[in-house]
């Protein structure tokens, strides 16, 4: 079996798991946790900010920062396809009384400042004032797009010209930065807050990192708490979370595979293929005939996992579990698939 | 002073005071208030559905409905300009947890079946399933305009494919059925429930209807206590209402005195006016040079009212307490205004 | 009928009727009904505060101001038999997200500061801390006692040595004042904000006030609105409370009827009377062998009206629309149905 | 420094740090980790319920089985003195709109047949129905009392006579089970869903379990979803997990250990000390006429950490990473720290 339906399957290596077996542990509730705290102040400084906190998950770290960020029925200024708005189980209007006001990021999955500008709402006596830009680097349903920094720095500027601040899902955000050829810092710099994962492409088995100014980070310590997300002797997750700061170099490996991957989809009879620009390659299945259940279910009979990320629309994703033959064999299970040989 | 701001600010005229004067009340959290029973049968019966509500506000009644109909976490559809959406302070995610999404209506105001399809949800694990359309008829913010029954029915059938129920704000929906010449029921026959309001062009001081199948409405009652809207002798504003459902066939007067306004403000300079449909007259006044809160400045100082809907938008909006006469004499105001003579 | 369940069931007089009737109106969510600005303005100074709200229902001046004095997630110390706890839907928790704790007040209905100071909660990484102490006067479930200044005073001095602010649901808290014989002042200086009823005893058919600081009232204007509270010429209501201000002298005389009935009600047998010391009675009735279901039923049938306050607790309640005469009818009745005679 | 703090402090020892070395992980929100699919068998089977959940914290185990058995606005019975009324950040009004009513359990932490009985609401127009009886076993802050099967069966028993489903905050019913020596399963049996830790004296690093009826539970995972608990390789901490179920039987040695603990702390002048059912030791430490936190911080100076239960109350915990050597030289500083020597 070929596992391309997500990164976030990567399992942990024999590094990892040997640091998860030596790791220095304590009470994280208390703060006594050292290898956390190491990870939580490397972190920090990875992505140039004050502090992080470590989170179980993604969409944990996502919406303790619009909580954190925002107060009850306030609006958050969200990209139509984005993760935040999608996939989290409607959590901002849930957990924090948030409306989501959708902005339409286009192929490059970010709003203009035009757009910020035209969907900030003055509060006033009928309406919630808007309490916060998300922006999603990459964009995963936009095909794992690596949005460039002065497209954020436009964004974030239009926004804070309202006074309002601007979190980054940056779940993948390392993998924008290594496809762009640039430090993260540089798409991160011009966010007040940015979540990353370090169970995708990183290839972590658990965790995620809210990282912010030093406040802000206090006060999602607390919300964490709320959330039910303060675990205890997290070094044995965060050890591994130090290893995945380390393999950041390889994701371009993960997106070599992923241009590899495209260029042989790219002949399939009845593909459209997004050129990738990360880990993330969307094909249009229209033209096979299909809808993207019917291919997936003939790529699983033939071993090959994908996920289908529209009606119409197969995601396919590339990571470290995948090594280049299996992409190669992949390939010819596709093809094989799709013609029926 | 003319007032054009709002149909809102009609004032109760002597027969509504004098019922108002006359009326049997009781404590109505009791259900002993004989007038608004009276009127909460004959709303139920003018808009063909089993039962009704009295409600302080359409507000309040609209948020009702959306809580009723739905589970916390699920997705509304809402159209993108509606009053649910961008005037009610957030209320469904604050009240209800529930998640918008918007569907771009356009100039009629009211998203297409296919568009109802292309947005409702199905439940899954990450995201929260579609629980309620909410649809607007008139459609205040597209200008008034006087929503055709079969695009209603149309996508409330859409949503129905999907089990997903259909609230209509119907705050102004006496002036679509007057403007469109066809009973009222037309219209309200596709929805599940609808909500209208006895106090913007009906004339009544204070309240709004909700109505809908009676196991819906004994919910409703009760999550109206919740809002802290259960009042007591509520005859003294019921009474005024069942007069102010004898009003519907003025409505007609109100749309003829905005068609006369709108021909004139065709002449002004600059003035690009939308044909009105009901009482409701919008006018982008960018070919002035002005904003909309300059131009609003100038009328006012001509003693003419009237209001913004967007940056450089004035809406006009005709009513019971504004007559013909008022109209031409508020055209002169304005003429004289935009010249500056 | 002699009714007797609530003070709410009072309707309007004449007077009240002909004051709605030529009611100065205005649209008051453009701030233009003169009469409720006036009676704002009237309330306000009635109970010495800045600035006074009008709101349809005591509920949602309660609910109101609890949310605006907190943060959703903070505790709020409310007497166990309160109201605001038991009777408004858990509107505390639903609507502001706030966590009650309850305080045992005893005979007298009002926690002493010893409660409140072991009631509050300081915030830490575990615990919400406290935002809000919520006082009723008079109490109505402790069977309408008329809670002193003085220990009004002490437990909101209490309170205020923690930085917790206090509200009071004093829905009858003119009743308070008159039976102590004190300006409502002595009462209400001693908290931050103060809800009361223009539709119970003084006879209003609709609203209550919300009074306090002017930044806490603008604050609850908007939050009004959120709740669906912002109404338009709500003169029509607000020109009976204005009349209903100046009944205010009145309650002494519905505290004199509940004495008579009281001395009457103890001689039933198998009634145990608490001696009411402003409008409200309580009976004890398990001394009959029946409960207190049973024994509305049998009062019912005598056409006199009353409610439970518990099991075997039986609330009558003395209000202007009952008279000394419908006072000692209503006692030959009960003694006749208790009797069986 | 000998650490009795909690015993949520224990560190895994090397064979649960192997075990995480070599566990079979897998993506556990595509429900493919089979290490935690065993662990969540065999806690299903361990508390004799159709299926469990691994949960981040015992924290989230508990809001989220607080979520699923209710709706918003109902009301929950809790102990006074419960881990999820003081400990949890008021999560049940903030994430699922829920009123708390408080019941006194008193010495043993757990209502009576009656109290719950007259705790319960049936739902009306103005009062929240109960929805839910939270017990908790051990309890915590009553000293970790190991309520007895009888005790536990009358109070669920009596919920269930009113049909309120009750969950039990299990964190420690282990530890109950194996002081009362009865299989657990005599407690569970009583509650339709359990919550119990693996990170406190079972020694595991992270993780809870919740357990109940196939359906709840897959309410359950989606609610974890909701929460950010969904998380990704989970068998590298659900492996040392399914060690800890193995440690069940070793709890005997840490309430020996406190029995030891506190007959050494009998001796410490002004220290009243409660028996220990389980490994919890409370003391009154007023007697030394210093609060509790002056009395930690005289401990603190040397090397022994324990915790406040209250102002002048100090909690120690027994576990399995402190000895009873460990145990002998701690009373030996105690008694140090205490005379000054």
């Amino acid at each position: 079996m070929i596992d391309l339906r997500s990164d976030t399957v990567t399992k942990p290596d024999e590094a990892m798991r040997e640091a998860a077996r030596t790791a220095d542990v304590g009470d994280d509730v208390y703060g006594e946790d050292p290898t956390v705290s190491e990870l939580e102040a490397r972190a920090a400084e990875a992505v140039g900010k004050e502090a992080a906190l470590f989170v179980p998950t993604g969409t944990m770290g996502n919406q303790i920062a619009a909580q954190v960020h925002t107060e009850p029925g306030q609006e958050v200024l969200v990209e139509r396809a984005s993760h935040v708005y999608k996939y989290e189980l409607g959590g901002l209007a849930r957990h924090s009384g948030l409306q989501v006001r959708t902005l339409d990021g286009g192929d490059r999955g970010v709003p203009t400042p035009e757009q910020v500008d035209a969907g900030v709402v003055e509060e006033d006596l009928h309406r919630p004032g808007t309490g916060l830009l998300c922006l999603e680097n990459t964009h995963n349903a936009r095909g794992g797009v690596a949005i460039e920094p002065d497209r954020i720095a436009a964004a974030a500027e239009a926004a804070r010209g309202h006074d309002v601040p601007v979190h980054l899902d940056g779940a993948r955000v390392f993998n924008a930065a290594v496809a762009l050829d640039v430090p993260v810092t540089e798409i991160t710099d011009h966010v007040d807050s940015v979540m990353f994962c370090l169970s995708k492409g990183l290839g972590a088995p658990i965790g995620s990192m809210l990282a912010g100014p030093e406040e802000f980070v206090d006060r999602a310590r607390r919300t964490r708490k709320l959330f039910g997300g303060g675990m205890r002797q997290v070094g044995v997750v965060g050890a591994p979370g130090l290893r995945a700061l380390e393999n950041v170099d390889d994701l371009e490996a993960d997106h070599e595979r992923a241009r590899r991957l495209a260029d042989g989809l790219a002949d399939v009879d009845g593909f459209d293929v997004r050129p990738p620009e990360t880990n993330i390659v969307l094909v249009d299945v229209s033209g096979t005939g299909d809808d993207a259940e019917a291919v997936l279910e003939r790529l699983r009979e033939r071993d090959v996992l994908a996920s289908a990320m529209g009606p119409t629309t197969v995601r396919f994703c590339t990571h470290r579990d995948v090594s280049g033959e299996d992409v190669d064999r992949a390939l010819e299970r596709v093809m094989a698939a799709m013609t029926g040989r």
